[in-house]
């Protein structure tokens, strides 16, 4: 009989970064995918992430309505453990072999905890890496409710084993992300309007000039300060005079304070120079950003396929504070100044070699084999 | 202005391991108690624990309804969904500075995730220990989610020092349990007559005759074995012919199986020399432990607090498997005859010395002490 | 194409109330029976209604474990409000043409507020009914999110009517339970030994020497009584000498109350005629009733089930307060002397004739071919 | 010892229709006002209703997370789901004597059934309204929840007494809607400037040029259509060539339908002569509609406020059907050049005379001398 392996996706960033897994699982022949699709990837403020996984052509076995609304830290809280409780039923009658977590939001506790209390295999995808914020603490919590994991390179495999996790259920695949990047390599043109197909707000900009991609998300642990961040990159990226991509941030505590601080500026500022997307799919995203100038703001993309692609990134606050990155990265603070200068650095300095510090491009493959061959147990104990 | 300390308490033997932490806390002058009660500590059929707690005099600041009642594991995710949601409402009105949550039964994960998730500092008690099943997961999860630690012994320490923890946050306090042994050491007398003080079903022993204390919990990795798990016990303990006190197990996927078990065997078997009890208050069940010739089941108490009070134990199956266990303490598998032999040679052998492995008695006031003194932080990374 | 039905029991009565509609719509070609099992119809210790329900050939379609454990009222309100996000979860997947809701129990709001909130129509049966309670409130207020109403007769369909309803939504088609006393009364003998089959604790009784049965029920809105009201009906059967089979209650806010009376007065008292079951599937349970010498308690089967088999009943408190009533039934307080004289002139009175006012025993069929016939909508507004 | 009244608001309109009841409550001598906020009258993209609450001088007792954020109607359930758990957790710490729950929105529900189903006694404001959709099944549920009505007028009362209601517990107080609308007809004049006092965006108009107000909800039970019904709408007014104000909508599964539209409009069309809000507190949102040409959409203000207040309305669609509506109301179906000339036709008319069809003004101090008065009861029956 087929495993049945149970993957659950969140937001539109964990879907760019299990993509080539859920591929891989459903061609394979051994292996039974069942596809659960929950919190902000099914909203339409946060991209409809959902109509990217159909349009890709996957079926989805389940969805899990959980974003409770709210402004502030209450409400993340409140939503995993809704999740939590949903997911539960969702398991007993999905009953599932094994449950792939990937990463580490905050949500992605209740996929994991679910399983784990329903004595369910959970495999982890992108343990053993190290940032700021609440993400370090969930993705290393959800590491010890884990029995599987799936790691980038030697350095966060290091890190999951020092924790006391069994060596032999540690492997390092690479990160699946690298993988759509690696795609992306071998036909890195922008084939489409990006403008016609996708929409977005703002001036239709000639990319051919060239441009920035910008993505900032809030920092949760700094939730009151999300909005003035925003606006020392909205001003920086202005006062640069490169055309600008600008994409909306995730779900999270204080998205409407960064929400807001890029409305106002909307209204308030000059702006012909820059364009709003909501979202797209990973390939084309990775498209766009292979061909920009530099990749600014504070999301992970910047040291994990940017790297692979060897596009020059600014990386801006805590975010990614300890995150093994390569020589395509400049980090700098929250100053619209700092960050100006670091981007001139970077358009100057131009494209960067490709870096496989996070993969080589064929994790999807291996995690699918492994999913199939290894022996799945729910009892683990430390090992030291 | 006072520290705001809030613990939460979800079941009896979690009042137990904290008990001397919520005098000490209330009585420092510059710390304040919040104290919230949840879960099975709410329910009767569990032992109303929140009586003994308003009866030792402690204020209960908010009572949370969470056990989600069904007999299999799905519910115990279920409870700890709802649990986190609502925890996060509690958290959001007490404003705490600081939450405690205790040892590793499922739904403490609820309060760690509440509070991390809200941005608060959480301080663990009793971690860095090893076990078998779902606890030995939750345990570990939850020191990656903590950002102080307050552990029974150095082995511990080390443990969670090596999972990537700040060495400066982890403090050897010992184990708050340890304290009302010490307690119970200096008037070990049972003056009071335990069938009329709490009631129970059975017959009315003469405890001056000896007598075995049986505590055994359902283990939830092997849930439908709980109620032939509880058989071998039963009958192990009746073939011996020795008085038996026997108390119900918590709240757990299985426990109806293991009450089955309970039940059944009441009607069916002549059960002249068993009293069955719901709960007792810590104090006087460690009186009643103290005096006793052995303890029989699967409950932590005999690897603790009855190392402390040197009462001989015989250990059945997984549940506290790997855990670092004194000379009072013979492990056994489910097997009546290897039971009842174990349990033949305890009371042969008699009291056992004195064994500090747990604590020396004076964790509360340590802990009190660091839980106003040490610098509250929620930013956390993995120390290597 | 089939219209999917789609049928929520949350409780054992419940079941009771709509076997014969399961039945009727299984076997109908034209209908598809979606069957929703949830609640204490669940759980083990309020008898494990889905065992009989599977028993019966059923195909359950989905679980939904919502009750909150707890020993107040503030757990019904939460179990309900559980149910309501999860059923919403169910019927999403189920995709039903029609959600079918019994009687009043307090969780059947969940099934009526979700199907209403997704625009599905809902056919309730049973509407119209005057009792005391919370249950006098859950019942019309379903009424009013329904479209559908399947009641006992003619008073309750005036009922109905008098609200708003359109009158030609209200449909007289009997009740449901009648079907199953009907088919007792074609085979009335009991053909098997209650104690084996069923189990349960206490005497093994000489049922042809003349028994009572009792059910009593907490009431919720007299909630710190329930178990001074249970202690009366316990010493009244005592006193009179006969035989006596109690059922437990359902779940509800103090069921503990009255369970604990109950444990009380079995470990206490001499109880060596009565015995104690959990539950029977419905039609043994009218077997026993019919062949007893009085049903006893508040229970609405008095009113119902029992006119049509013509047993006498003593009707105890304010539960049935305002149902209609044939001759069978005498209504007493909560006094031991009170209920042991109406038990011994309904004794000596001895059976009455078969009265119809809840149903000829045909409903299942004629719900059936409404379900398969009426058009459906879930456009409603007062007619007046 | 004073009675604890507390009141649930859980949107913007909700709070406009509660509003001098609060004040009433707060003012009265033997009164205790507990005001909680939930859903989306906590949401900053609902308009921040909180925030002029707390302006208004009110203290919040409670805050409430519960709307389930998504695009269908199953989170409508489940945030209603989440509601009536929480709420029942809030309601079991304050100890309110009575919940007074303001109109039909489906999340109101929840605070009925909370209150119900924990025995407190529920006072409900404006039931025996009629209308289409859901709200008309939600507003008669929650009447048959309720112990006490505060209606509009004799209409409305004499629906909800032929609904089964006791007549003695049926007040005709009106509806505080039109207290705020009378306050604003004692000092009418716009003195403040509405662009620079609630920002907002689009054109800066000069409303001494006449205007309209467009208020337009999405419709549940006609979720898909919602997008092109608000189509019908923009293109209406932008024909007309008027100056246009217009409110987003209310958070409902539709909305995000609702608001594409208007999105999309604002970045096809030229619009250059709309302005678009977010929200307003009441009073300032009715001085803007006094001295407006004409209120379109399908809010309930232009049958209840707007009558008062004299001003002419288009109603379109059947959010409002079978409301009773005055003389200056039209009602027209979803088509743009019908709504047109709908609106020319008002706009010829202007201002009608003053009518007291919805309330003189004066229902807050009668209300809160009620919640001071009458015997509170958690009985009821049907009264036939």
């Amino acid at each position: 009989m087929k495993r049945r392996v149970c993957v659950v996706i969140t937001a539109r960033p964990s879907y760019a970064r299990i993509k080539s897994v859920l591929q891989a699982v459903a061609d394979h022949p051994d292996l039974e995918l069942q596809l659960i699709v929950g919190a902000s990837a099914l909203l339409d403020r946060y991209g409809n992430t959902v109509n990217y996984i159909q349009d890709d052509g996957f079926d989805i076995t389940s969805r899990v309505y959980m974003v409770v609304e709210g402004e502030n830290l209450v409400t993340q809280a409140k939503s995993t453990g809704l999740g939590l409780a949903e997911l539960a039923t969702v398991f007993d009658n999905l009953k599932p072999d094994v449950v792939v977590t990937v990463a580490d939001r905050y949500e992605t506790l209740a996929t994991a905890a679910a399983a784990t209390y329903m004595n369910l295999p959970v495999a982890h995808v992108q343990g053993g890496e190290v940032t700021g914020s609440i993400d370090e603490k969930v993705r290393h919590a959800v590491t010890k409710l884990s029995g599987l994991h799936f790691v980038a390179n030697e350095r966060a495999a290091e890190r999951v084993r020092r924790m006391g996790e069994n060596p032999g259920a540690v492997h390092v695949t690479g990160c699946p992300s690298i993988d759509l990047a690696a795609s992306v390599l071998a036909s890195p043109e922008i084939t489409f309007d990006p403008f016609e197909k996708y929409g977005g707000v703002g001036a239709r900009l000639d990319l051919s000039g060239g441009y920035l991609v910008v993505l900032q998300h809030p920092v949760t642990t700094e939730y009151d300060a999300a909005r003035s961040q925003v606006n020392e990159t909205l001003y920086a990226v202005r006062d640069l005079g490169v055309q600008v991509l600008w994409f909306w941030p995730n779900v999270d505590a204080g998205s409407d304070g960064t929400s807001k601080g890029i409305r106002v500026f909307r209204e308030q500022d000059g702006t012909d120079h820059f364009h709003f997307f909501r979202s797209f799919p990973p390939e084309d995203f990775l498209r766009l950003i292979h061909n920009s100038r530099c990749l600014v703001g504070n999301s992970s993309v910047a040291i994990r396929e940017a790297a692979f692609l060897g596009v020059p990134a600014v990386d801006i606050g805590t975010r990614q504070a300890g995150r093994d990155a390569g020589a395509n990265v400049i980090n700098v603070g929250y100053d619209r100044l700092t960050i100006e200068q670091a981007v001139r650095r970077q358009m100057d300095s131009g494209r960067y070699a490709s870096d496989a510090l996070y993969g080589d491009g064929k994790a999807g493959g291996r995690i699918a084999k492994l999913l199939e061959s290894v022996e799945l147990s729910i009892e683990k104990h430390l090992c030291y």
